[in-house]
């Protein structure tokens, strides 16, 4: 867990879920941002999963990312009782392959977006959540362009490799 | 709206899916079943959402029906909230003919079930509602039994004008 | 097999069904619930099929509970020949991943509905059929809310866990 | 309806479906194959359906043709009460266009096969059934050839003409 | 390879296809059907698929049956070419679980019909053509119905073990 | 198009997919937001699309809304070349439904995340960037707490309506 | 027809096709290259379809382009008897949305390989016939890379109408 | 690496792409096609992948095969800046099995097209570039023929070894 005051709030169903959703804390560690990381199950805990959601501006908290599979309604919960933006994840689980999870998190009707990343892609949605505090923090948006340079790098040193 | 005292509730997330849930009511209604209508919204409305379930069976509601589109999470976040059995109708909308209301409502964790039925089956919840009742019901169970007759009978009228 | 009187008949194709359909049990047994257990298949005994259905009613039973795979037709079977509430739960087989199951058993016609559950979900459907029981059992019901206050309790645990 | 002894059972769940299965009479009648069409619904008259099956080969058919939708029983389920060559008539309804119907009808378990053909392909049903009958019967194949070899014409008429 | 003069063809691509559609032929041997089994591919070997479909009928074939899998055209090629009835066996490949082979072979053009079987399913695709010949023959059909007595005893006795 | 200095910028791969995106706009001017709207084709102008990226925060906008269908390469390209959130909105083409364009532009691989929107949702996906720029604006975050009400208020007229 | 000797051929399993397909010719019209158009049907004229594409490398063709639908056999059937680069164009029929129609195109076995193109697209797949000629062309090379021009040039018009 | 100076440009997002994309390498070298391999990402170094698609032709490339799994947009964006046909492989991801890599891929909009083969089917691109050098050298034809008759050959003896 991050020692910084958290901005963004990890949550997901079930703490089975957290070999998949740490990858988003690996993603926001890197850039040194602070986390919180929690179990806020939409079907087991639902009135804590309203309070969850609807305190989490007032907390500080500057974006979320759930985490869910099959029938995946966190969210597109949260999204509802947050103005904050909401990452979705898609978890993939023992059957249809996380299509039933992908299609339950980013087909949200008009008006309560979320903001969903591909099946499994944890790591993606920290980066995601880094790009969008960047976007008002020249710092954090220089060290995203580094991190892209660095991408590039070892892209092109795996070319070279080939190449030899 | 049926005179009799409501045991079953049917929800939606918004007045526009009222054509298609409307079946559900008929299909109480030829049993003379009393219900509810209601616009219950788990997106736009979350608080009310959670009450509504919350309160169903102690205001004497025996079943709930719940029909959503999309991202559709009407359904599992009442079944979330109430000991009730509850019923989905997975609503097509304008894309994906209804495939991804089907997946966000069936595909339920473990411990928390909804009764699923077809795409746009509004009708099917009616008649799945009256057979739960007709279970401690020995006259209505009857009287589906004559229902079902009646659905053959029909079905034997139209083999016979093909037939000819 | 319970040792009270059968409410719930639970039923497949082939005991080879059984592993999965075996956690419909356990969550009756779970609530006290009386079951019984058969193969009942309708493709490889359909007499046996149909009067199984005709005769669950005439004989206690209160709900049926029907797991099948493929090309899946034991759950819609069933609800053609009782008024009982059939609930079907679609088993996975080898090749594309349940969605033929979930597709042949809640894709059913108008007047005939089946209470479909999740790919595989047997658990929540012997969990859906308490709660078809419990709206007409105020110690029943009282139980599936405690029952339900237990998951909210395992999901928070989890989430202490989590946050250390 | 032909006037001949009908070697070809056409079968439907209702008559909504003899748009779609007629195309399967048309295609029997221009081989002067003798056929009886009927309405035998699977879910709405489950014991004329398996009485039906059953006599099924004891009357003389020697195929039967069963067109169905969505949750798609009626092919399957007299397979599993005839020894006859079963071919499935996927009908596309109003949503998921004959995936369903498909899956219902093909995906069926050892033991217990069904001849399927494409979604709403009743004509081709037809051409099926008679090419059953021309195995055994040495006129009736050289006409097949001979419809074939007229698709062959047509086809290099149509040639010709876009060629121009 | 079965003594008897052959009356089902059993081809395939491959020989890699053999150990799904070997099941094929052990459905022909139970019933004492003849059978004979090549690799003929329809991409490698065009001109002796197309001479093995046109010479099928004359050398006393009743059927063909043909596994194939991908952009599977066997099934429909050979359709193409005799007047027999052509069984179509979807094999899985490695990607996409069968979804391909099973349309490339059931989606057939009016006026070529190929009577499909489930993903994998060789061995039903022997019982259809079993059904196909008994059809015409009442020895070979009073056998078809005991098979299917047997299919019913065995699950019978899987429901007595399951009860005990 | 906005007076005010954009903070946003719409992209999509042609003006035919205008009438989809507007929405997007609409959404921005609702809460006030400053927003360009531009054509920029990954496929027809790719090193304009470049270009156009890697300006982007330079020039002050704060999030990208990129709309594209069929191969929908637009936003992932975008999210390549910039450090700025990218929002994908899949426009559903003549074929396949959207679901060519969902999965072309959710499905990103590690590095690079797309924050996906439904299929059509233009106007979730300005709501969406509404949502990233409040959470560092305390006024803009509280009209869209307001705005979330006013969706709450609307639902609740709506159920009276249906309620009378 | 083009005048010039025909360095492509285009052909189609129907004429019924031709609206789809036209597109094809008048991509190769624009560039001033030769084609010929002709009904070439896999399942309706086999043996015509074998001779066309053995013979095709001989007349000079230097690339056929063959569209079909459904169990679309015809581009992988032709590839299977040339040794001439194929182009395969998914054409959609009444159901499925092409679907069928692209995975039995594009999903050939090891060693015969069919260039495919998305579900409808002739017009592409004229303008990858020109590429191919143009790999061998320089003045057609030079064309192709105006034509490219030319696309951006109306894209960016339409960027400035929009900015406007 | 090929001796010879390239003619096909095999490239592929990352390195671990290289065991699937190896298959295309070694056809070309069959034919003693010279070829090149390198890591050119489309979303890690953008600007040397558009570098990349821009000098390929200049460079006496003929035709690009480009690999990509997920959103896959490294064989469109190529094809966007190069005249060259450009071959595509949807390379399976480990979820969606590749199907999300297909659409990304074969779904190109009107004037941009990637000659697509099946999932995974990097042998297959390479015999497709074969073929498009082929078309324009008599010599390579023949030695493509021939390859296709040692395919027919190797089909037959696995016939013989299935008689026997």
């Amino acid at each position: 867990m991050s020692e910084d005051a958290p901005a963004v709030g990890i949550v997901m169903g079930s703490d089975s879920d957290w070999p998949v959703m740490e990858e988003a804390a690996k993603a926001l560690e890197v850039f040194g941002i602070g986390y919180e990381a929690d179990v806020v199950s939409a079907h087991r805990m639902p009135n804590e999963m309203i309070s969850y959601g609807s305190e989490a501006a007032g907390r500080g908290l500057k974006a979320l990312i759930a985490g869910a599979g099959g029938a995946a309604h966190l969210p597109g919960m949260l999204a509802a009782v947050t103005p904050l933006p909401v990452i979705g994840v898609p978890v993939p689980l023992r059957h249809l392959d996380g299509m039933d999870s992908l299609l339950s998190i980013v087909q949200m009707p008009a008006g309560v977006p979320v903001a969903t990343v591909a099946v499994g892609a944890a790591r993606n949605a920290g980066l995601l959540a880094v790009r969008m505090l960047a976007a008002h923090d020249p710092d954090l948006r220089t060290r995203m362009s580094e991190f892209q340079d660095e991408l590039r790098s070892q892209a092109q040193e795996k070319g070279a490799r080939l190449r030899r």
